[in-house]
């Protein structure tokens, strides 16, 4: 819409964000020998005045995704990559304080873990002499998740992780629950319970002012949590294991007022062998892909705000 | 929490739904020996009264999501599979209205297209006489999806597709944005615009007493008019684009108030050949995976509220 | 191993290959204002006098896989890419006659299919006047593929399709089968065949004396023999249907003298509606994921030699 | 073909197979409260008198694929799962052996790693002590595979891994290559040297009269070399360090005789930060994910035969 152009639109501009998708950004930091590896991901999504851009095309606000880009790998050099949060930290502040039709930056950042490769002569009896100095294997287990977001005043840091697969054998009954005519399923009072961890929480972290939680720190004791409560828990349904879990967070973690699930129910199909004269006496499983029962939930600290979206996943 | 404990619990339960997801049903419904199929992904999400199961794993409020599951299948049979938008109504409405605890159903579905392959020897100039009856070839294109979620009171129903991917080979453009100390991007005056198109959007129809949309003619007319925009814009810039495929939409269909995308900029570089003596007089292009430009906005028609949430991507 | 090191090594260098995988490239040509679109992903794989390099590393027979990517993407603006075997060919001839060292070279192409954007106005009865001049959408369906290999002597040209899925709502039984112990399974009289056709032709076409076959036209009358033999094959077993598509390619293409499938059985399971009062006549069936049959075989004229490898997935 | 046609077909069967591919089974066992789990993924084919199946629908040879599927339910329970390999033995010489028309097994198994959930309070310092019994965190790194193939008289046993993603931050280099007038790439003498390991080695076992290996010892054995390989070798080049890790294998492992790798080359490139006024001292990469290097090739003990086919991947 020009500026002469003044009569109402009848077809209007909604929410909308831009930027540059899935930078893969690797970071190796030198002390002598030693090297670090930092392996990120990284998604820049910028709003604002943009409304220009696109009624008549004009991109006189429109900061190109492409120097989203470079500015991910400029400031990987230029302020290093200390935590994923602090990288986006750093990113978003600058977004929004030196583009004014900028107003709100998101990032979001996933983080590839590595760990050193074993060298075959070190004693194992010291620990850290084992271990190579710049040769890695990528651990491969969950992925590690943050989202900055900066409005020019408030910060609101998301992070979590993602893909980490989890199961117990045992200690997981499913019984008591309402039925209806289409209801044929059998009650269970010792299954498999497995799942594949989602879990976003929310830093009660808000400001530049306030001290600034230890993002790895408090990263490497929240996943310490999760597995805990997830494996200490008898479980009677998935929904209390995901209540235990959060709940074990919200109550170690001062740093965090919220924290959301998605846990899809892998199912462990007992395999009835009886046709073959076999017992299964929980012994055999099929691991079944789809469907598959999906539970979600938001647990968080009384008198917090909800603010993490319900979808986590696109179905 | 049981009945008798009511102190408050300094750690909540937020917002929470459960069901079955992704559940595989093709249907095929006989017309002599001529054969219809619709093959569909469907997910079922309920929330309502589910406190308990959270806190102390009581089930008692819990229709399984095997049930769930089985609903679908057997719904499949009872009222066939009209349209994905109007089967998912029927599942919705009955989950809602059958199970007290029950609040809101939330139905997701994906839609896989197939065509009947041609046959050899029929005449081609009469339509149809050259398929076949019942042999079919997925038609591979995009994926057509439907969401549709009921309170016990008002529908709301969010169609849309994704993994449509397009292209246009010229008659775009990029020049005269801003930029800063970290751009580099050069201007281009005839560039490739690609993109995979996902959008959702969301028909005016909330009740039952109004006029249903004819769900599969709207969803062809909707998707041809999205082809067409992206084919007629000359695009300065891909917000541009987006907006004039969204107001395509809006224009044209009454039942529709808003619509939103999420549209990938899929990079093609032209490549230079410079070094081997050779002009690419835009001709040969690298195809890039990532980083690509994210573009999302929405677009509604005038006085219309927002209600399509703002992310349609896990990144 | 060094010149100076003639002793016989324990430990040897077997077969070896390297070049660069998955090049990109879209290559545009425009006749006027119609523009025309070859889409691929090549990957290239060089052989020959490499024991250098594997044993001391000295690169000095090796050209870059770097330049192996230059080349691609010069090729295409110096040859054009009339097909993607013929593409295939001058870059295979490339490399074996112009590094000594190099002595085969094996050259394998994907390629996605674009079909233009119909547009509005166009009148529907002269074909081609509805279409977009340089506005295309992805087809989506099967990818095509080639496979080139020179030895500096002779050629062999195997293409094929994959990603295909057909399916037949009926006209399929199974029974009269083997058992055993372990056999569980019902006979069924009509049930869902439905697979995704992979498969690999060769060509009989060896040298550059001998007249090419036109590589598009032929690809395009395979297709349609295979999706026909599918469709009009009265199956008694998913084996039976593959010989018969294979059959029907060796009768009517002259140009090919052997073909492979790789037809995974995709089961489609009758759901069991009878708990629920309410009977399933072949009306709603659920789509499985895994397991699934896995048929594969290679059907070829009398004579002729087997050449294509048997393991065309990688379980 | 039946037995009242005996003319000449002109287009014959060639090599074929068939059988269930991808049966998940995770199988448990209880050690008192201590459970330890196998997770496989196992794929059989079985070949032999099949022509008629494919020339007239016959199924009077065919075990169903349903009963393959069930027999490798029944094994895990008949005969516990010690490791994938023996599994693999069991189910190929039950084929071979109890259906006449079956000449030849082969069972490919992918593995997946699970490790203990570590708990709370137990005292580090007890190995062992401070693990779950019955709680599990899927290890996610590689990917085990065994395939076992059985032709009634001789077995040949190939394992390996996948999806193992190493890389060295420094101590690779790359120069003195060919080159041609495509070629444009910079030498590098200190570059990061990445890649996804994917490997298969073979047993030299063969038979039931000779002791077999141990064969979860040796997979740890021989996964150690791989990475202490890859890690020690100051590489000149891909080819190098593939040749490195094939020879610590051979020279380490009696039980092995030959071994293949595929290594896609992870490019990891310097960013140019010049633009920028920043100079990056090998500290800023981006990863990319396509084109890659691709460089494969069997390294085996002088005398023996080469068995294990050129190509891993489908590209």
């Amino acid at each position: 819409m020009t500026a002469d152009s003044p009569r109402p639109r009848p077809v209007m501009l909604g929410q909308n964000q831009y930027g540059k998708a899935e930078n893969r950004v690797v970071r190796i930091t030198r002390d002598g020998d030693t090297h670090h590896i930092k392996d990120l991901n990284v998604s820049v999504s910028l709003s604002g005045d943009m409304d220009d851009v696109h009624y008549s095309g004009s991109n006189a606000h429109v900061l190109p995704t492409d120097t989203t880009k470079n500015t991910v790998y400029a400031f990987a050099k230029e302020h290093g990559i200390e935590s994923a949060e602090q990288f986006g930290i750093h990113l978003a502040r600058h977004f929004v304080s030196s583009q004014e039709p900028i107003r709100t930056a998101r990032i979001r950042i996933e983080e590839y873990a590595w760990e050193r490769i074993a060298t075959a002569d070190a004693p194992a009896r010291f620990p850290g002499a084992d271990e190579s100095k710049h040769s890695f294997v990528r651990k491969g287990q969950e992925t590690r998740t943050t989202q900055i977001t900066f409005d020019g005043e408030t910060w609101q840091i998301v992070s979590g992780l993602k893909d980490l697969v989890v199961m117990n054998s045992t200690d997981s009954e499913f019984w008591g629950y309402a039925n209806d005519r289409y209801t044929t399923l059998q009650e269970a009072y010792d299954r498999i319970l497995a799942t594949e961890v989602s879990a976003k929480w929310r830093y009660n972290w808000t400001g530049d002012e306030a001290r600034m939680p230890n993002w790895e720190k408090s990263y490497e004791l929240t996943r310490g949590h999760l597995l805990q409560a997830f494996a200490d828990t008898y479980s009677l349904s998935l929904q209390q294991t995901l209540y235990q879990m959060g709940l074990r967070v919200i109550e170690n973690r001062d740093d965090i007022d919220e924290i959301r699930f998605s846990l899809p129910n892998k199912h462990h199909f007992l395999v009835d062998l009886e046709p073959f004269g076999l017992t299964n006496d929980n012994e055999v499983y099929f691991a079944a892909d789809r469907p598959y029962g999906l539970i979600e939930a938001t647990v968080l600290r009384d008198g917090s705000e909800q603010q993490i979206p319900a979808d986590m996943t696109n179905l």
